[in-house]
């Protein structure tokens, strides 16, 4: 029976759960009642406004949002018609087509963003004290460390060695 | 400026957000080469397989997964196809239709929760003390009570009063 989570743990992780689709749901809602984005739209804006010239190939998204192709295509598609980003083919290298801002897309972002964090601020920061703050992103930090590639590759050859 | 995240916070809450995103990435992919379940069929079956005679109605899904109404009719609609549940009309009730679990999904969960539980315990609570799971739970549970209805309410009111 060791493969099961204790009862402390086990509430622990169905929060967690919970709490991820319950403030994605309310931020995604708050933003689009203030800005007309989606917090999938942020997110890609968000990406896109801190690489270099405001621009990422589509591969690069996926990793960073971690999305499937599909969705991805579909997301940026629909925001391209919406005039938030455009797509500018690589015929010269076959890491594919780049996605770029537009300065509709950085407009639209930089009047979405105080309300945002406000929100975030309000409903996750105000009142932790920084130790807490350090705490939640050390436990952040541990568990990154535990998706990362490495140690997936050494998992899938079969001797996982985890940062403890 | 006061709108704006301090760097720890933003450290912190960039985490999160790619923790949370990374970890139901894996957990979805663990999932579909294990058991042919993704992540979205393992939660379904979940709250239905709790649920008393393992049927729920689609508004109370809808409130626990806090998907939109179309992505989860879509989705019910595919796992109906695939014989893990099933939908009972209820022509006596407003409420709307009942979704229950299929003999198949109980089947179904009952093979994958082992090796899904295990995938979590490895990535999230293997080395956690008892006092950092109880750090989490209490972080979780903050947050949560600030998005719990009565939360909104206030705010809608105007007289948000959140709890400290």
């Amino acid at each position: 029976m060791s493969q099961w989570l204790t009862d402390d743990q086990q509430r622990a992780w169905r929060g967690l759960l919970q709490m991820s689709s319950r403030l994605d749901a309310r931020l995604n809602r708050d933003l689009q009642q203030a800005s007309g984005l989606s917090l999938a739209d942020y997110d890609v804006l968000v990406l896109l406004t801190e690489a270099p010239d405001g621009r990422l190939r589509m591969f690069q998204l996926m990793e960073d949002l971690q999305w499937e192709q599909s969705r991805l295509s579909h997301h940026i598609a629909r925001m391209q018609r919406r005039g938030l980003v455009a797509r500018e083919e690589c015929t010269t290298d076959k890491r594919g087509a780049f996605v770029v801002v537009t300065a509709a897309g950085r407009d639209a972002i930089e009047k979405a963003a105080p309300g945002h964090v406000a929100t975030v601020r309000r409903l996750v920061f105000d009142g932790l004290s920084d130790e807490q703050v350090a705490m939640l992103d050390a436990f952040v930090t541990r568990i990154l460390s535990r998706l990362a590639p490495a140690e997936e590759a050494a998992f899938v050859g079969g001797r996982a060695q985890e940062p403890s």
